[in-house]
C-alpha cells in the first residue's frame, strides 16, 4: 500500500509520501514514491507514484526516456501543468494495457495512480492527480489537497485543518501528522517519509526532508500530537445528562 | 453506509451509530442501526448493524421471534456474549443465504455485519463483531473498541486516545468525535448519530442519547474540537531546517 499527499495552497506545494511497497504481507519493501524530474529552469516537477510498482516504474521509465529523446511531447516541452498530466496518463494507460488481466491472473492488477505537481513557467503551481483511466483531476480552493493511496485515515486532518491560506509551516506539519495517523493506523504504509516543501515561483526543491521510522523530529511531532489530541478530547464540552433520552427497546 | 462503533472499556460501554441507509446515492434513507432488546433482568444486549438493510431487519426479526417462541437457542437463554455472537452469525449467515447472488444480480450484496454488545449474568460486559461470514472477534487491552461500516476515517483518534482505563466519559467524547470525522469526510454516514453508555454491572440503558444533524451538542463538539486541532498543530515542533536533505533528482 501506499499514502502520499499534495497540498496545493497559497504560499506554495506540500508533498509527502511514504515508502512502503508490498506484493503480499509477505513481501514488503521500501520504495520511495516521490520523483523529481531533472529538467530545463523554466519548469519544477515532481510525481507521486500509488499501485502496482511494475507500471509505475515503466511509466517513470518512459517519461524519463521521452525527455531525454526529445522527439514528441515530454516533460520539458509540455507548457501546463494539465497538458503534463495528460500526457502522464496517456503513457501510465499504455503501460498497463500492456499487462492487462489474463486468464490464470484474477487477482494480477497492473492499475497505478499518480500525483503531478510543480510550477512552469509564468503558471502558478498546482497539483494533479492521475487515475488509472488516464483522467486527472486538480485540487480546488475548498479542498486544497490530493491524495493517493490509502487515503482515509488522514483524510480527516486535511478536511478539518487545511485551507488556501494556511500558512506553508502549519500545512506541512499537518501533512505530517495525517501522514502519522496513517502509518499508525494501517501496517502497510510506512516511513521513510519524504516530504518537499516548495514555496511558489522559487523553482527550487531545496526544502527536502526524509524521515526514518525512528527520527527524533517525527518522534516528537507524534508525541506533541498524541499530547494535544488527550487535552482536546479533555477539554471538550461534557454531555448534558439531561439530554438523555428514553432508548427505543424494539427486539 | 454505516458506521458504528463499540468501546469496551473498564468502567463499561460504549456505542455509537449513525442513522444513514442509501441504496444508491440518490435513494438515501434514515434507519437507526442501534438496537435494544427486551430481555430477563440478568442481561442487557443491545445490537449494531452494517449492511443490507433487507438482511439486518430480517436477522433482527428472526432474533424477535426466537425470544418469543422460547423453544431453542434465543437472546434470554444463551449463558454468555460469546455464545450470543455465536447464535447470531448462524442466524446472519442463514437470512443472507435466502438471497445469495444469482443470475442477473452481479452487484447485489446480501452481506451484514454487526456488533453485538452487552453484559449477561455474572459475566463482564463486553462487545463481539459479527462478520458476515458469521464467526465474530471480540475486543482486547490493545485494542478496546470494535468499529463495522465504514471505519477508516474515525479510527486514528481511536487508535490513538482510547485506552483500557480511560474514563467512560472521555471515552464517549472520543468515540463521538469519531464519529463526526467520518460524517464530515463520508456523505453517505449521517446523523442522528445514537450514542449508548452502558456502565458495568448497571443492568440499564438509561444513558441513552440521539443527537440529530442540528444539535447544539454536537455543534459545540464539533466547533470546540476543530478550535483544539488547530491549536495542536500551532504548537507542534517546527522543522528543523538542518535537517534538509538533498534530494534525489532520478529521472
Amino acid at each position: 500500500m501506499t499514502y502520499c499527499i499534495a497540498a496545493s495552497i497559497d504560499e506554495g506545494l506540500i508533498l509527502v509520501s511514504d515508502s512502503r511497497t508490498n506484493a503480499g504481507i509477505d513481501n514488503v519493501s521500501t520504495y520511495g514514491k516521490m520523483h523529481a524530474f531533472k529538467t530545463n529552469d523554466d519548469r519544477k516537477i515532481v510525481l507521486l507514484c500509488a499501485g502496482n510498482l511494475a507500471t509505475t516504474q515503466a511509466v517513470l521509465e518512459q517519461l524519463h526516456r521521452d525527455k531525454i529523446k526529445n522527439a514528441g511531447v515530454n516533460i520539458n516541452n509540455v507548457e501546463c501543468l494539465s497538458e503534463a498530466a495528460a500526457y502522464l496518463g496517456h503513457v501510465s494507460v499504455e503501460k498497463q494495457k500492456q499487462h492487462v488481466n489474463s486468464e490464470g491472473q484474477s487477482a494480477f492488477n497492473p492499475s497505478a495512480s499518480f500525483i503531478l505537481a510543480g510550477q512552469i513557467g509564468d503558471e502558478p503551481h498546482g497539483a494533479y492527480m492521475v487515475y488509472a483511466e488516464g483522467n486527472s483531476i486538480t485540487s480546488s480552493a475548498n479542498t486544497p489537497f490530493l491524495q493517493i493511496g490509502e487515503s482515509k485515515y488522514g483524510k480527516p486532518i486535511l478536511d478539518r485543518f487545511l485551507k488556501l491560506n494556511t500558512s506553508i509551516d502549519e500545512a506541512a506539519r499537518c501533512c505530517l501528522v495525517s501522514m502519522d495517523s496513517t502509518i499508525r493506523s494501517n501496517a502497510s504504509v510506512g516511513p521513510p517519509v519524504e516530504m518537499l516543501i516548495y514555496r511558489k515561483n522559487s523553482f527550487s526543491f531545496d526544502e527536502y526532508y526524509c524521515f526514518d521510522g525512528d527520527d527524533d523530529y517525527l518522534l516528537q511531532l507524534r508525541r506533541s500530537w498524541e499530547a494535544k489530541l488527550r487535552e482536546a478530547i479533555g477539554a471538550l464540552p461534557s454531555l448534558n445528562k439531561e439530554a438523555v433520552k428514553v432508548m427505543r427497546v424494539d427486539l
